[in-house]
Formats: C-alpha cells, structure tokens, sequence
C-alpha cells in the first residue's frame, strides 16, 4: 500500500513541515521505498518531482524539503508497489491535461478485475491499476461534460459517482485537483486537519520537529492537510468515511 | 528569443556538463533569464524540471548540475520571454501524453498570425506560442495515424511537413521526443555534435570547465548533443540548415 499528502489553501502556503514527516515514511518509520512524488500547482502550472528512489534517500526530496516551494494545491505519494515495476513511470502523481488545465491524481490502493475500455485520449504510459483508473476518470469527464469545463459542484457529483464505481473493484483512496480545489476519495484510510487563526503549535509523529504556525502565518490563512495517517500527534484530525468524497477550496471543505 | 538542448544517446548519459555550459547563459553570459526547464526520459517516464527564476539562480538547476541524472533523451530550455508573461505554465519543455507515451517539445523563436484551430484533446494551459503550437502538432498526428504510433520514419516525414507548415509563421526551432528518438527542427539556428570513440577533451565556451569524456565513457557509447549555439570552443560542431529537420536516434542522426 502507499499513502497519500494533500494541500489545499486559500494562500500559496509551502509543505516544508508535512512532507519532512511524510518523506520520512518512505524508507525510515515505515516500509513506502518504491518511489516517491510530488506536484505542486503554481498557478496554471505545474511542478512535478518523481523519483522511484526512496523519499529518505532521494536528492529531489531533500531539495523539496530545503526549498519552500509555495502553492495553493499540492499531491505528494509515497509508494510501495503492489502493481507494476519500480519505475519512474509508475511513479504518482501522475499529471494530465484536460479543459486546458492540469490534473494531478495520485492513489493509494489496490483494484481488481478493473480495465475499463479507453477509447479516448487519455492512456497510461506505465503499468499501474492507478494510471489507468485516472485515464478512465478523465475520459468519463469529458465524454460526460465535452470540451466545456463544469462547475466545481457538478463536477463534485460526477466524481462521487466515478470514484464509487471505481472503488467497487478495490481499495481507492485517491486525490485529484485541477489547480482550483482538491478532490479526496476515501475508501479505507484518510483524515484531514484545516489550520486556522489562531493558530498553534504542531508536532510531527515521524521526527523530531515541532513548528509554530502562529510565527509563520497571517490571521486570513487557512491550509486544509489531508493525509493518509495523521502527521501531528497534538491536533485534532478527522477521519473521512468511507466511500467518502470531500472537495476542498480556499482551505476548506464544502460543505 | 530562447535557446534549446537537446541530447540523444544509445546508453543512459549524465547531461551535467552540457547543462553547466548551457545554464550560464540563463542570466550570466547570456539574457535568458525568464525561466528555464529541463526534461529527461527514464524509461518510459519523464522527469521534468521547470522553474521561472533564472537558470543561474534557481536552486533546482543547481539539483540538475549536482546530481547526475541518466537519461537516453533530454531536452532544456532557457527562456527570454517574447510572447507570454514569466509564469511556470509558460516554461518549456511541455509534456503531453499521446499513444500511451509521454512526448517533451521546446521551441525558440516567434510565431505571429498563428492561430490554428484546436478541435481535440490537446489544449494549451499557458499563452505561448509555442505550447500552442506542440498542441497543435500532436492532434494533427493523431488525425493523422489514429490511434496507432507510425514508425519513426512516416512520423518523420509527416513533422517535416507540420514543421514546415509551422516555420511559414516565423522563427520556429524546435525540438520534440518520445523518448525513443529526438526531433530537431531548425528555422535560423540550431548546432549539433556526435561524441564517440576515440572520445576527447571538451571545454566549455561559458565556464573555465573542461570534462576529458574519455575518462567516463566506455567504447561503445555514443551521444548526440544538439543546441542552438555550440557549447564547447574545441568540438567540430555541425550547424543545421535552414528548414531542415533532423531525427537522433541511439547518439546518431538519421540519414
């Protein structure tokens, strides 16, 4: 299995804090060393860092760790393979352009007896059950909405229904944002925290770090972290239900 | 105006030493400060690197010059910004996906009047005319061949023909892979050289750095380098014609 890191906020805020204890679960507190990746929403676009290295070992995650890179979305994945060969390939995120916009997916999880027919555009380059689940979401979406970007609502109820009958072949936690809110799917595991004024203290469960948000904010920030195992032993993180589909925008989720 | 690099070789080869040359001129000895970005094949995926500070100051071209990426095809860029504001969407390379594979384009020069219409799944995110013009020369691919890859040789022959279509709106040079060969078009400029056995001393025309290839290479291993001006001051480089596309594969161009 693999875990996932999700960002979303209402200013371009950077992760130095939450990956440094999420990287360190890729090789050193727990057993996530087949490759790594992050992807940072700047703007319309994108910066994506793939390593199939492990993500304590790696020298691109110690650059993501020194070099604040700020963003309002932000997907980060740990792997562990279950399908497909450690490859960069088969490294999340995986990005694709639909509607003129990026799409960042990444998933954790493991799927069944899934291949869809991909008839359209969008086909996996590497041999992951996950690629192909964000092929087949991303075609169902234009094929659903044509050359006409939807609202963030009709979007939300399409993708309910999607991630639903994908999770029907497995496990399929996943998250997908378009640079303007972030989609997470829950099927087994995932809790997210909304950091906001006043903001507090927070301690890492994986190293050694505590960071006072209260120094490094303004009163009008607000950052929502979703992430598969909470990241912090003294906040308060909520767990998704299962089969649960939340859409966070503005470092929020809607209701 | 920008300028390209582009390397195809038959083993996985580090560009650290062309890149060192090349980055300079991102701010230092040249003025193509308005970002940068790299990309490299590993396999069938891609790592790509884009940032919109000046390659001469970006801590991850310092990444790129400090660790040794190997790759069979890589294609950099620096940009002076003509057309589209400094933003990362705007940063070459671009990256789609066609075929089940992942296809890398960077362009230096200036199109006007080039407005061709988009009817399918390849869309700009940012206002280049460049990314416009990669979009428009993939759909017109797959108009072209469908669904199914055409060998190099038809693909070959088809982008002379888009290129120059292209070419007749301005300066366009430009280089595209597929990570299994590199497609080099010249409009007004664009160099090349092949480094194989017996391999010799190169030194740099940007920086006091010289590399003795002999000393990291084995008999076997051959390298394309192609770029807009010649990198090294004791190297036989070959300058493209005009109009001219040129296709590297395994270290050596087509005839």
């Amino acid at each position: 299995m693999c875990q996932l890191l999700g960002m979303n906020c209402n200013v371009p805020t950077d992760i130095v804090f939450s990956f440094t204890g999420f990287a360190t679960r890729g090789g050193l507190t727990d057993e996530h060393k087949d490759g790594w990746g992050i992807a940072f929403f700047e703007g319309a676009g994108v910066r994506l860092f793939v390593d199939h290295e492990s993500a304590v070992a790696s020298p691109v995650a110690s650059l993501i760790k020194s070099y604040p890179i700020k963003s309002k979305n932000v997907i980060s994945h740990i792997r562990k393979a279950t399908q497909g060969q450690v490859a960069l390939e088969n490294c999340h995120p995986f990005v694709r352009e639909l509607w003129g916009r990026y799409w960042v997916f990444a998933h954790n999880g493991d799927l069944k007896n899934f291949s869809p027919a991909l008839n359209g555009p969008f086909r996996p380059v590497g041999n992951t059950d996950s690629e192909l689940a964000f092929c087949y979401l991303l075609q169902q979406l234009r094929e659903q909405f044509g050359d006409t970007p939807p609202t963030t609502d009709a979007l939300r109820s399409t993708l309910a229904a999607l991630t639903s009958d994908i999770a029907a072949h497995g496990v399929f936690n996943m998250m997908l944002s378009d640079g303007s809110a972030l989609y997470a799917h829950c099927s087994t595991r995932l809790h997210y925290i909304v950091r906001q004024y006043p903001f507090a203290q927070a301690k890492l469960s994986d190293e050694d770090l505590t960071v006072d948000f209260s120094e490094v904010t303004t009163p009008n920030d607000r950052v929502a972290v979703i992430v598969t195992e909470p990241l912090t032993t003294n906040e308060a993180w909520q767990a998704f239900s299962a089969g649960e589909l939340k859409v966070f925008v503005e470092g929020a989720p809607l209701n």
